[in-house]
């Protein structure tokens, strides 16, 4: 084993076609790291405490996503974040070397308070300002080394390695290590309708999108508006098809983009391409979903067994980080 | 049973005289109520993570002393506040909706930063900034609805009020009481050299001295500096003495006063008389901390056994929190 990776997301629910890349990556890294994957719902309450009556269903959505992809709880420790209390506990106790200033320099704090502060929500609390604490012991709580993130996260990756290197050097350990973020470059997938992909728009496809779904779908994208004929000379630049193409069938990209330009291929033969495509990717992980929602005792089971699993390595941190701090 | 109280203090070690008439109160306390007490080590943390050294070993004495003064932990729940993990767990919870403009305006709370930070402490932590919350956690877990706090705890009692309601406001239910005060008239005892009680100034009577510490304690205590031999007339309102006298010796007060004014008692027996006072009160406190020491393997035991007794509680609010938040 290379070393020790945490990731989580929040549970939003069924994922679409966009976290696609995030997850092959964790799926590949749990070939060669000691992998804690988590759905972090004690996170979800710091921007939406007061919407909650989902969250169970988006835990198990999420769960089952997971390991529809290839998450696999014999190699990884996959896991509910609020099932291992040692998370609060070592949020607890770093909070006490924490500054407060340094919660709240952190670049998203105010931005995103003002944000959904226009939408009319007041996020302003206690638990909203601690988050990248939160997140800090997450992270910490498995001595993780390794943290794959995207660009928006390295501040508070940042925040991390500052209050472990404090907690280290007020104790006079050498207990936590400082994680290094694993940048993965995640591209940007537009929605159907060229906008960002978004639950409010639903202008996106879900992992668990039927043949036929899918097919509607792309029949709906945007592509190049000066196409009338389909022997017009096509701008694949400016369709959502073509991103798509790009995104998820390589092997055609190339030969799509040349007939397009000469007006060799349709719009309406183009998208069924796509679809198909689309539809190949997505069905074996339709598959092992289906197989997994056969048996809703083993979900259970499952998640039960990777908190314990997590718990194990959580436990033992917790004891050392009890035993530097002398409480 | 009249209800459920919830306190604790920080385990600042060997308690002394001054400690007593809090003790007394929670002893009667816990005939009528169901009384949960804790050993705040936590909190110790918001104002002193970097003196743990001797926190095990205050947490220890703290125990003792309030086992010999009549706690029991048949009736009442004795515990260490970091036993029981359900502490940490509601406090992230509540966290979720306690707005940070909460707890920037508690009285104390930039008052002690700038207080600390003459010492050249700097103490502007997360941690710190939720002290108040943690105690709102420390009460709510066990739905406790008396609290007997001092005035200067008010604030925070009025904020834990604040919380309870608007978390039960927020998710619909009537989770948690509003605790209530139990305003206890604590009477301020002066150290021995007549300045505040102090562990920095060394000037206090402790519950463990022995017959000749507390001999020789009185007899270092500040009178009416007007007398000089003993048959001048005293002024016990300038005197530390009476002050004790007023407080542990009761029965005898009026007579010291008038011989005091009269000239007919001699500073010298008057300190003889209190201090055979304070003994025969410490006496049986003495006796029962020698007795629980010579059980060591006990005293471990029964902080485990209180810590239990209070984690089934817990764990049962924990429970329907976690239902509210739907979490
Ligand atoms: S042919 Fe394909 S790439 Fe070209 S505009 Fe139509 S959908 Fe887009
Ligand atoms: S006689 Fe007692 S009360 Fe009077 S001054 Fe002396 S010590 Fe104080």
């Amino acid at each position: 084993m290379q070393g020790t990776v945490m990731s989580g997301m929040r549970p939003t629910g069924k994922l679409h076609i966009g976290h696609l890349s995030v997850l092959r990556n964790w799926v590949m890294l749990q070939e060669t790291y000691r992998c804690f994957f988590a759905i972090v719902d004690w996170h979800a309450l710091t921007t939406s405490f007061d919407e909650t009556e989902i969250i169970q269903e988006n835990i198990r959505d999420m769960f089952l996503d997971w390991l529809s992809v290839g998450l696999d709880p014999a190699k990884s420790a996959v896991f509910v974040q609020s099932h291992v209390k040692e998370h609060a506990e070592l949020h607890l106790l770093l909070s006490m070397v924490t500054p407060v200033s340094w919660l709240e320099r952190c670049p998203t704090y105010k931005e995103q308070i003002q944000e959904l502060g226009k939408e009319g929500k007041d996020i302003s609390t206690y638990g909203f300002l601690g988050y990248p604490l939160l997140m800090a012991a997450d992270i910490l709580v498995y001595k993780a080394d390794t943290v794959p993130v995207g660009k928006d996260q390295l501040p508070h990756l940042e925040l991390c390695r500052e209050i472990a290197r404090r907690f280290n050097y007020l104790f006079n350990v050498s207990l936590f290590p400082e994680p290094q973020a694993l940048l993965s470059k995640v591209p940007v997938i537009p929605g159907i309708d060229g906008r960002k992909m978004s639950k409010s728009y639903n202008n996106y496809i879900s992992l668990t999108d039927s043949t036929e779904e899918i097919r509607d779908k792309t029949r709906m994208m945007i592509t190049d508006p000066a196409r009338i004929k389909k022997t017009d000379p096509g701008h694949p630049e400016v369709c959502t098809v073509f991103v798509y193409h790009g995104m998820f069938n390589q092997e055609e990209t190339d030969d799509v983009e040349i007939r397009c330009r000469r007006g060799e291929i349709g719009c309406v033969a183009c998208k069924a391409r796509l679809a198909q495509r689309l539809d190949q990717l997505l069905q074996p992980i339709r598959d092992k979903r289906n197989e997994l929602m056969n048996h809703p005792g083993q979900i259970h089971d499952m998640l039960k067994e990777g908190a314990e699993k997590a718990r194990q390595v959580a436990s033992r941190t917790l004891e050392e980080v009890r035993e530097a701090m002398r409480i």
